[in-house]
């Protein structure tokens, strides 16, 4: 009948790579899998176990130096960079900072309020690594942008990956000198792995992942946003009341991200092994307590300042113990981890957490007010039930 | 005794400026006092009912060209300039920035969850004007700071006003190239009042308005905050659960704001009214109604990209209108006026409003669970009884 057999196609999707079986998968074609609950607990996320969000199939390359980056500089001109270019011209940068992606916390909105159009995702769809590569300032700088003085055509720099899937971010946020955005060959002091960008990705630290482009191939100097359905339409919130056909250009795309947080491991202690158990020689535990530990983010740089935990449905809070880290960059880009300890007998139904950056923003109590039909940036508070942990 | 009998000791407040009569006060000496709510209506906040926050009394300058600022290298050395060098040395800008004290809608917080200490703003403790002024960054690089290479000893921009108050700032605002610091002798093309720093204040747009010092005499470039009660201790936040007395260097100096709303104009629009009322024109109203307004606001430059209004109490939501204003600037330090019309019959017992920045940060639902004993950042949702209304 003229039409090709579907198994004649070339399937864009038979050489993705092979994936760790702890990751937990939403889908499979594209790949999305989120980080377990179990693995979220150190700064640093191993690679093989950080979450995975592929709009379409993972690039090929074969041999890293085969791949460029082309930058137009939105006159018509432009230049060519392989990786090798990229490591032998630019000062190299090292910077820690957490990924998100907008859906991240998704399914806790479905469940606090209604149904939401996407990848359900629990808690895990986020994760830290320390990225290594070049900033992009520099790249552009040396392509021929007047990045300190920059023309009034020149707004945007959109991103295109080898897959097809394009983003942009502000000009101001490309260039910024402690914006620390960079184009990076390694993760975590290992060669990006195929399903984060192998070999070369962008990085854009505070803002939401989907700006952060995999296998970028082409940047682009522009007067506007990427056209891409990804900048235009579905990384974007609308208000509670606005239904699935929203008008599109209303609202804008997101880039940096609000304050979250999320408890990722409730431990009960018993009184038994209270001896024997790390976490309650660290608090000095007495008596059957419940060890909690979670993560708390924000975009923008802004610093996480405060955790509160609430042990009784958010009644009452008490603040968790925020653990260090060293992290380079030029602003708070990661995630600060939290512990908390609290005897079984204080404790009710719900835990609850809570976080506050340093511009003093917070998490809303519930997410009906904050619904939006997409589902993004699902940041209300996190509650888990003690039941669950006591059993 | 002894003693000096009080009446002879001077008192500085005696030369405080006269205020306009519709600025509501909360304390005389110092001078405090809010603008009502119905000069909010305008974009430019007049300066004669622009709220005045004063920690002291009002110094007095009889003569500008005699008002000297100091500006302290760290290293001992040190340059002065008065308001004259300062025009003529340096380019002139004007930034229109919105001033928020952190104490706006305190009074909500108290009636919305408990006592908090400090004077009880109402809506009123914001203002938006045009600041005329030259770059902090242009003086510091003038007077030999290296503001594009700073060394490891300079980290906070301390300033210190006529009266003793002072405050400091991070190095890196203050520098910013998009931070729009200033030191501004104008405010709405008037000189500055004397209640607004006359002849010379700092303007931090985006920062809480406590770090804008007024009447500044020295700015210190060190290695430490200022060593003020209104940078270590007052102008803070602390968690619901910890009393009068915390530890204070646990929290984080106040600097950028959260996203914040209020309503400011609830009007009935009567039946008999429709054809005159001009509110009733614009909207079409066709039936009996109430036009609300207010302003939406966030800290850091953050623009605001929604304003939700729910007319049944946080139930259901509505987009109100943006006002477009032009404002100048380098980022979004106005706050944004909103509009928003509803049928009489659709409203039940309050009108709510909430406002979305664009890192689509939130407002919370209720005050108790971001209670904090000072009361500052009162930013949970504005809520105003519709009975009020219907009076
Ligand atoms: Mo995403
Ligand atoms: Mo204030």
């Amino acid at each position: 009948d003229g039409r090709v057999a579907s198994e004649q196609i070339d399937d864009p999707f038979a050489t993705d790579p092979e994936r760790d079986p702890r990751l937990r998968k939403h889908s499979d074609r594209p790949c999305n899998a989120e980080t377990p609950a179990s693995e979220l607990g150190t700064f640093i996320t191993p690679n093989s176990v950080f979450y995975v969000r592929n709009h379409l199939w993972v690039p090929e390359v074969s041999d890293a130096d085969d791949h460029r980056v082309t930058v137009e500089m939105g006159d018509g001109s432009e230049k060519e960079y392989s990786v090798q270019d990229l490591r032998r011209l630019f000062k190299e940068y090292k910077v820690t900072a957490t990924l998100q992606c907008s859906g991240n916390r998704r399914a806790h909105m479905t469940a606090g309020s209604r149904p939401t159009n996407g990848l359900q995702w629990d808690v895990g769809a986020i994760g830290t690594a320390e990225w290594t590569g070049v900033r992009l300032r520099d790249v552009l700088t040396d392509a021929g942008v007047p990045v300190d003085d920059l023309p009034p055509h020149i707004k945007h720099a959109q991103f295109l990956g080898a897959e097809a899937y394009g983003a942009s971010i502000p000009i101001e946020k490309a260039v910024d000198n402690r914006g620390d955005v960079m184009l990076v060959y390694e993760m975590n002091g290992q060669p990006l792995p195929r399903d984060h960008g192998y070999p070369l990705r962008v990085l854009v630290p505070g803002n939401v992942a989907a700006r952060s482009v995999k296998w970028v191939k082409r940047i682009t100097m522009s007067e506007e946003e990427s056209t891409s359905q990804w900048q235009r339409r579905d990384y974007k919130c609308f208000g509670p009341n606005e239904g699935t056909n929203p008008d599109w250009d209303r609202a804008r795309s997101i880039q940096e991200m609000p304050v979250q947080s999320a408890i990722t491991s409730v431990e009960q202690v018993s009184t038994g092994g209270l001896k024997d158990n790390p976490a309650a020689r660290v608090y000095g535990l007495e008596e059957e307590s419940f060890v909690l530990e979670g993560y708390a983010f924000s975009g923008g740089g802004r610093e996480i300042v405060r955790v509160d935990v609430s042990v009784d449905n958010g009644r009452t809070w008490q603040q968790a113990d925020l653990l260090d880290n060293d992290a380079g960059g030029c602003k708070a880009w990661s995630w600060k981890q939290w512990r908390f300890s609290t005897p079984k007998r204080q404790t009710a139904r719900w835990f609850v957490v809570k976080a506050v950056d340093e511009a003093y923003n917070t998490q809303a109590d519930s997410f009906e007010p904050h619904y939006n039909f997409r589902g993004n940036l699902a940041s209300a508070w996190h509650r888990v039930p003690v039941q669950l942990a006591r059993d």
